[in-house]
């Protein structure tokens, strides 16, 4: 057997991924080493609590609550913790003592990304985070290296697997938002307070940092548009079916062409794709991300968004990564956001609006509906009237692409049009033709 | 603008993807320089025939016959002429010489990929080989990089996109093999001498490719089992269709454990997969490569395999990271083939088959079937009579997964029993629970 070299790494954080990545480094540290030409030594796993109960028996002599001192010992340091504080401070702490770096943290690299970047960059570290957008799914190394000489013009992705388990129960049981909820949390795929998947924030954190590599620019987390699916009804996912779309909570990060040049928008919002995008066979808890270059095209990256074992993978083939690159010598390679390119406010993004409405059941209210939305110079793409039902029809408007600003105005004027008795839904369309 | 260090490349080839690589270098200067941290100055493009007719315009400066003198002359050389000589003197002098390498040559890399690794890792080399396989995807990296971490199982890819276009026109169509053909030929999917797609030689190579990185061995080309798809009749169309099912062209590289321990196997064949995996999606030339690892589970890459200015994307994308790495200094990473794993012979892998039978129409014959199956070990999972046409009857046999060797007598075994008339059809079953 070969000698090799050893490479000494704290692991931060012991939760599902930690837990996952002490074992798969203590199982299989002969082909790990082999792989990265040096041997990938864990000197010690930080946590809160040493007593703690774990999925996965870790050995009791690696533990310890003391992870400053940890960090401080390693060649590489793993960081797992989630949060800003304290896993900011220690991720900086140990890119500047010289250490490299791998996290799995998408909060900390969509709040902070550009103060690592830059700190990374000063002493030469190198920092890795493709487990912080997809679990299992490589995409941070294809948008920062594979499309590095393309002009991606838009990123699309399904990257929170918790909402997609909703709304693909949602669709597949035709349950009501309430009831798919509370299935995803007994099976555990929504947590007790599920706020920061089903309003969105996960997803926005994931669509700065896709934003920020795809556009080589930075896209501040405050500035990505962010809506969640709790609005979703049951009505709106039959009407999905009827016309043969899929509702998606999505990432949307776009390039904007515009008389004031070039910008780019980064939003989180659910929208209706059509059926036989490739995004909509994405089911259960599953991630995928469309990505479209001028010159590439269409591509599509598929697999786990989340679990332990799944985000241990992406978290084992940075360090390995990075270990070869220890090995052999030479700094990290940057993150470039050298583009700088402004952000476009939502009004200015232009998209397609679907609108449910419940109309007075009278001649020439649909004229005076119409006449609402040439106004604001939104045309109409579809239309269909359902039969009365009471003194009220309903009726479902499908727009073509407008700014959102005049969308807005169009669903503004409708609320208060003595003929509309109530707007029922409004939802985007998204990757239609 | 900042001034940026320059960085001289040589284009060899400029063909449909090299003019595109060209193109894109002039075109887009700027931007690459800011990605790079170095101007990507294209000294040269080295052609057969300068006045031969080309889809884009290139400079009539930059062109010349002389390759090696072209080739010495770079910090960086871009290797896009195919074939195996002159390609790969070129490429490995330009090694020697302290250049770095970028190749989209699928025949090079599978061919001689160890001898081309070897001298890159001697000299600190890079070698970037991202557009060798399907086109656009990104596969390369994340098997190198983004997988280093896992231990992958299966890599099952639709890779090339010819025979996928002429398969996807037979099930949309009810076309026959032979007007399928000329129909892709026609809309310019295949070549006028087709035989390199439709036998499957250039799956074999990327089956090379990937199963050597994958697995982190050698699989030499000719150790790769390669069957094309000539014989897939509509009559195998339709029956698929019936059983919810599609035909592709696989490659599939697998990790088998046995009593001798772990082995590889690579091999190219049509098989049938069932209707709702993600590969039966593929549809028209597109690829896609389906990779299944222990931790990480299944993930999939989509997108375009072939076409010019998708192949130039990959192609740009290794020239920006090897750029990017040139300037801050450092080797390339070596590519690991320290697992060195034995090559399973094809009649030790595992494998299903669909059979279609015209047996004699009378009692006892589906009894003396059966007895064949079972006096070679291998069981039947489905079975299917069809109403008698004439004498014989049709029957249509699925069998559990067997070694193939096995499978083989079954097929020869009952080619000379006397209740059998013909064997209509014999296909392998991939991808089924």
């Amino acid at each position: 057997m070969t000698a090799y070299r050893s490479l000494k790494v704290a692991l931060l954080g012991a939760g599902s991924v930690g837990s996952q990545v002490a074992r798969l480094l203590l199982e299989h540290g002969d082909e790990l080493a082999a792989r990265a030409g040096a041997r990938i030594e864990l000197v010690g796993i930080g946590v809160r609590d040493v007593d703690a109960q774990r999925d996965v028996e870790l050995p009791r002599e690696l533990l310890t609550t003391d992870l400053a001192r940890l960090a401080a010992s390693a060649d590489i340091v793993v960081e797992l913790l989630g949060g800003i504080e304290p896993a900011r401070t220690l991720v900086l702490d140990a890119l500047n003592a010289g250490a490299d770096v791998v996290t799995a943290n998408k909060a900390l690299v969509a709040a902070h990304g550009p103060e690592l970047f830059d700190a990374a960059e000063r002493v030469g570290g190198q920092l890795a985070f493709e487990a912080a957008v997809g679990g299992a799914i490589p995409i941070i190394r294809p948008l920062e290296a594979s499309l590095a000489g393309d002009r991606i013009t838009r990123v699309m992705g399904i990257v929170n697997g918790t909402t997609n388990y909703i709304l693909d129960l949602m669709h597949r049981e035709g349950a009501t938002m309430e009831d798919a909820l509370a299935e995803a949390t007994r099976l555990g795929y929504a947590e007790a307070d599920p706020t920061a998947d089903v309003e969105g924030y996960d997803a926005a954190s994931k669509a700065t940092i896709l934003a920020s590599l795809a556009f080589h620019t930075t896209v501040p987390v405050e500035q990505v548009h962010r809506e969640g699916i709790l609005d979703i009804s049951a009505e709106v996912v039959q009407q999905a079916e009827r016309d043969g779309r899929v509702v998606k909570l999505l990432a949307i990060c776009e390039r904007l062409d515009g008389p004031d040049g070039e910008r780019v928008s980064a939003r989180v919002y659910p929208a209706l794709i059509p059926g036989d995008h490739p995004l909509a066979a994405v089911h259960e808890a599953k991630n995928a991300i469309f990505v479209t270059a001028e010159a590439a095209g269409d591509l599509m990256f598929y697999g786990a968004g989340a679990g332990g074992p799944e985000t241990a993978s992406a978290v084992l083939g940075d360090l390995v990564s990075i270990a070869r690159r220890h090995v052999i010598g030479g700094p990290g390679l940057a993150v470039s956001s050298h583009a700088n390119l402004p952000i476009a406010p939502i009004a200015d993004v232009p998209t397609r609006y679907q609108l449910r409405l419940a109309v007075a059941d009278r001649p020439g209210v649909l004229a005076a509906i119409a006449t609402i939305l040439g106004q604001h110079d939104v045309s109409i793409e579809a239309i269909e009237q359902h039969v009365a039902d009471g003194p009220t029809a309903s009726l479902v408007l499908g727009t073509h692409a407008a700014p959102e600003g005049r969308l807005q105005q169009v669903v503004d004027a409708l609320r208060t049009h003595e003929d509309v008795a109530s707007i029922d839904h409004v939802i985007r369309i998204e990757a239609q033709a």
